[in-house]
């Protein structure tokens, strides 16, 4: 099931993707469940968002048992702009498969940890390469997220594609050398809530899946995911 | 003005201290200004929490322009334990002064600064010093706040002492060679600012102002800073 965050008419609101529409819900379905309104609203009526904006924790791991924090300031949705900080000119991009925690997680097991997940998402990760770790990724939209959550999502079967304008430049199946399979969802999830209690809406980014590529104003990125969907985002400078 | 945020009959509130008293705000002040509700409860009978629970960021400097986030998960109040986590047994702790953002910040200059810091809380910063640096500090309870929040302080005149049971660890004018000046709050929201939006209930945590010490399982920690008050929490390790 696909689950789009969106505005429409001036509000913001939740709904399952049925093909060209949205079946809309009543609430943000982590917290409140699948009960919809029954109104259906076409999807090219709408402006898609961010599909969660944390509360608490976005947690970038950069290997088995190290992560920094990035801030929900950083996430936007599709289509919103990349802005390039003045303070790097070394900017690059990456593409990841964000999981999405939905129930508390405080110390749970690997074989438990897959309950917490609500679903998975498209992550495009933004980091100024000649920037200290915690401010490389600080800055505002440098975590495009999007374009829904899956909530059942096979990473084994699954590919991540990544294009900068026309060009490719990440294209690797998720399970390649075992990068992202359901283990690893669990051995992240896990290990994470030994350090902290996960709450709903905090995301786990596992970390690279391919070489990361610069890039400049003017460019687009496009990264997408098989079974999730394309996030596209612009890349500007600001004069 | 010294405003505590507390636990009372169930129900959490703010309040403006007036000696062994609370004046009853009717809502967090952050947001919602301070009118009163009329009431008043005295301080004996309250639970005093974490004066402010982050919404967005905890920004842990650790240079003059780097720093790492931390989760709003760590964040405990007075009297809470500080709970040592079984990855580490080299857990050290010092004292700093928290900068709480009370309005909203981007690019802002240092001569607008302090018109968006709504006051300033004590924290006593827990750190798992064998440990990579994004987890380091990430530990539930790591991040005891409290036990007010003064919104009108003088940083030089005011010091800062740290004991641990009943013997001094830090002792430190805030302004030994100018750690801890309005210069240095002004610099540091106006740095921060130029990475990411700052939002209200965001915390600063300007660095380290003296040397930090273990701590172990049974031990107290008092953290003063004169002008704010005294923020006392128990070590303790999961049998």
């Amino acid at each position: 099931m696909k689950i789009a965050r969106y505005s429409y008419q001036g509000a913001i609101a939740f709904g399952i993707v049925d093909e060209h529409e949205l079946v809309v819900l009543t609430s943000d379905p982590m917290f409140a469940g699948f009960d919809t309104t029954g109104d259906r609203v076409a999807l090219a009526d709408v402006k898609l968002l961010a599909p969660v904006i944390p509360r608490s924790k976005v947690v970038a791991m950069v290997s088995a048992e190290a992560f920094v924090l990035r801030p929900n300031t950083a996430v936007v949705g599709p289509g919103d702009a990349i802005v390039l900080p003045a303070a790097s000119e070394q900017i690059e991009v990456d593409g990841q498969l964000a999981i999405i925690i939905g129930k508390i997680a405080k110390n749970v097991s690997p074989a438990d940890a897959l309950s917490r997940v609500f679903g998975y998402t498209v992550a495009t990760v933004v980091t100024a390469a000649n920037l200290a770790s915690g401010v490389a990724g600080a800055f505002d939209t440098f975590l495009p997220l999007g374009p829904v959550i899956e909530t059942e999502f096979d990473e084994a079967s699954s590919a991540l594609r990544g294009l900068i304008n026309d060009e490719e430049f990440q294209a690797v199946a998720l399970d390649d050398d075992d990068r992202m399979t359901e283990d690893t969802v669990s051995a992240l999830v896990a290990f994470a809530s030994s350090v902290f209690t996960l709450l709903p809406g905090d995301v786990i980014l596992p970390g690279r899946l391919d070489t990361p590529t610069a890039v400049v104003d003017g460019d687009t990125i496009t990264m997408a995911i098989a079974g999730i969907g394309s996030l596209v985002n612009p890349v500007v400078r600001p004069a």
